[in-house]
């Protein structure tokens, strides 16, 4: 591809001041107060879509916030790259562990980011790196080498669960029809060794309620004689894991995906130290289920975890309560084949068999979602691997996340097609906490490999049609 | 004895007067912006006190809030018994669920009390059963029938685990030297089954904290390869029973005083019906060490229960967190032979053996205090119980609670003198709760039964000497 670079280097300033004018809307989904500030985003976002070049620019009306639409379409007979992004971020609290504020993005040199690095809420989640899409089809547009047809779908909801999202999508199947979905929405390894995000782990989230007796009773006079719901909680969940820390909730590993061996034997080549990911978590021995490695455990292999846990008295010193009450969120993240509905029936029929009669049970599902692999012989994966290798000095590494994205299975089911994961963050680039940032590098290289995505996977998908 | 019930009958309107002004002080410990009514309750005690007729009257200074102490020497010779209350309350709140404001006490009939009841924090705890043993001695004093000496010890730190006592009784043991100690801060059975407390539980309360990693982690980054604090928690907490129920920290049991077949038989005789018990508390089933009763269970047996645990997202809808910590609150009732210092070590020990390499533990104590028991042999149950028998249609029966005052051992370690506790309050009188009452039955069956006890006690006593 000719000039990516050159337009790259003489629009540099002018790209980050524009990033810049998004990162200070605070576009918190979380928080209704602000929904102005939303709307104001999505309309800042739809403007540089109109300025890129994009055309039929639109605010699709949802339930929750509206959906930027946008597309270039150059040609039917061409297959067509849907680009999936959001405009809310998390909100900024707490405030106080901020350096510089969360909304008045601030560059500033960090040891891995040497040229540096933007500070504010959403520089990487997913401002950055959304905006990163806009600018390629710019330069795509602007040196007339748009391969192919493009269409944009900027939510304002995904960190708050994407709730419209499903059906608005189900209304708007025909428009946003594709052939390959491309999101940067997830992180790679390092900036010498880039990786694809090839896997999401799904999620089933339940609240669990136990009930003992009708009221709080004093220890002292009830204590040995009534079950206690918190002793009993914990007793039930201690027995959701076996002692070799494998799940024990009977059919939860019958439709899970195994790895093959040469599948483990290729992920496990990633570069990991295990004595340096317990040096940064400062825990003296890692955990987990028997015969896999933390790698694998961290992303192909399901896991359950208690997210919170509450009962009783917990303010400052002592008071003898055996309380009525007792909760527990737990989470379960789920692997290929585990259906999250299925999951949750399973837990709760297993939970629940796990209480004496001296307790009650109540559990409440929260939102959960299917995982996703991305095929290595996907050409969107293909072109993607392509697209790396031509802007980075190392060939990209296929990374499977112990994350969850719900909203891409649901790509999958309604669109048939498969979702890339080209994403440019870095795991220490504190998303969802203070001081979030994304690397200059980071957001530049995003710009110069997108368009070879384009190119390359046009070019094998038309070569497949043929 | 003469004239007791001539004389309650022609004073009861201003007993209650009396203690209506008490009841209105809100004497709350626990809160430092009461202090200056706990003064003025204090004060209010000691001319409760000088008008009943006893001398001496002072209020003795404490790290925190004064003592008031009086007395009643009548020679040397003969025995004296020491009365122990206290003038402080418990807070009042949930202020919203007083059905009459909790400090404008209030006559109201209940189902249990058809002659009436008054409606006020400390009506039961301690207020007005301490007032009854002032009223007694004035009878007494009035009727001229004091057989013996009296002194007082009237605290206002009880609700707040008497912090100062110990090292106030320390410094004044000679003052307060006694044959007998007198308490009415417990319950009996009903208005129609009197009964004496005989035993308490001690206790041992620590608080655990837990330590994973050393952030809050993202549980789709690293839930299965990292230890969950809270999951390790459940875990440990669940392995301090065994499938009987049993207690399994070693050593434990070891000199844990162990009830005879004849104790067992003759507590198991008091009124119980577990059927009215599940239903009161809305459980299906009770639980508890195998082979007790509930009876045993809840006074005689040593328990071991969770009071408050807390850890990771406790707020509203989902959050994906692997908290770094997980806490607890954790306390056993203890019987006679266990040291509630050495029953905290054992814990500490065994607790922390529980845990895997990849969390580390702090454990904190909190108060403790040893367990009493009342021997039926001692000269002052024996008072006792003839003191109900003259006042009450039926015996009296022996009753251990389940309950904790750590105060009672320490007075049994100091003055080596048995403390008898004759308590009129009922179950039902919601003490710590909102809407406390006390029956004005056991008010003035209280005022009746009190001056047998220093008859009884006296003769008995004198009897022994000879």
């Amino acid at each position: 591809m000719k000039n990516i670079q050159t337009y790259i280097a003489k629009h540099k300033e002018r790209f980050l001041q524009e990033l810049f004018e998004l990162l200070k809307m605070p576009s918190i989904s979380a928080d209704l107060a602000y929904q102005p500030q939303l709307l104001q985003t999505a309309e800042a976002v739809a403007k540089s879509l109109l300025n890129a070049g994009c055309e039929n620019i639109q605010l699709l009306e949802t339930k929750g916030n509206p959906v930027v639409y946008a597309d270039k379409i150059i040609n039917p007979e061409l297959p067509t790259v849907l680009v999936y992004g959001h405009y809310d971020v998390q909100p900024a609290d707490p405030l106080e562990l901020w350096d510089t504020p969360p909304f008045e993005p601030t560059l500033k040199k960090t040891k891995l980011h040497p040229d540096g690095a933007i500070f504010a809420r959403g520089a990487c989640d997913d401002k950055g790196q959304m905006f990163m899409h806009i600018k390629a089809i710019e330069i795509l547009i602007a040196t007339e080498q748009l391969p192919c047809n493009v269409k944009f779908m900027i939510e304002g909801e995904e960190e708050i669960g994407s709730p419209s999202l499903a059906p608005f999508i189900e209304e708007h199947t025909e428009l946003f029809e594709n052939d390959v979905i491309l999101i940067s929405d997830t992180g790679m390894i390092s900036n010498q060794q880039p990786s694809i995000t090839t896997g999401l782990r799904g999620l089933s989230y339940v609240e669990v309620e136990l009930t003992g007796p009708n009221r709080d009773l004093h220890s002292g006079f009830y204590g040995g004689a009534v079950a206690n719901p918190i002793n009993i909680l914990s007793q039930m969940i201690s027995k959701l894991h076996d002692e070799n820390n494998h799940i024990t909730i009977p059919g939860f590993y019958d439709h899970a995906y195994v790895l093959s061996k040469e599948e483990r034997r290729e992920m496990n080549k990633a570069p990991f130290v295990q004595k340096d990911y317990n040096k940064a978590l400062n825990i003296e021995e890692e955990w987990g289920e028997k015969t896999y490695s933390t790698l694998e455990r961290s992303t192909v292999r399901p896991s359950l975890d208690v997210n919170g846990i509450w009962g009783g008295y917990i303010g400052e010193g002592a008071k003898t309560v055996l309380p009525s009450k007792a909760y527990a969120k737990i989470s379960m993240r789920l692997v290929s084949g585990q259906d999250p509905d299925e999951m949750t029936h399973l837990f709760t029929d297993y939970f629940t068999s796990l209480a004496p009669k001296s307790v009650t049970v109540k559990i409440t599902p929260h939102h959960g979602g299917k995982a996703y692999r991305t095929p290595l012989e996907a050409i969107g994966y293909q072109a993607a691997y392509k697209a790396y290798s031509e802007t980075f000095a190392n060939k990209p590494i296929p990374q499977p996340s112990g994350g969850s994205i719900p909203i891409v299975s649901l790509f999958n089911e309604v669109f048939k097609s498969h979702t890339i994961l080209m994403g440019f963050g870095l795991n220490s680039d504190a998303i969802h906490a203070p001081n979030e940032h994304y690397g200059l590098f980071n957001f530049y290289k995003g710009i110069e490999t997108i368009p070879y995505f384009y190119k390359h996977f046009t070019e094998i998908h038309t070569n497949h049609e043929k």
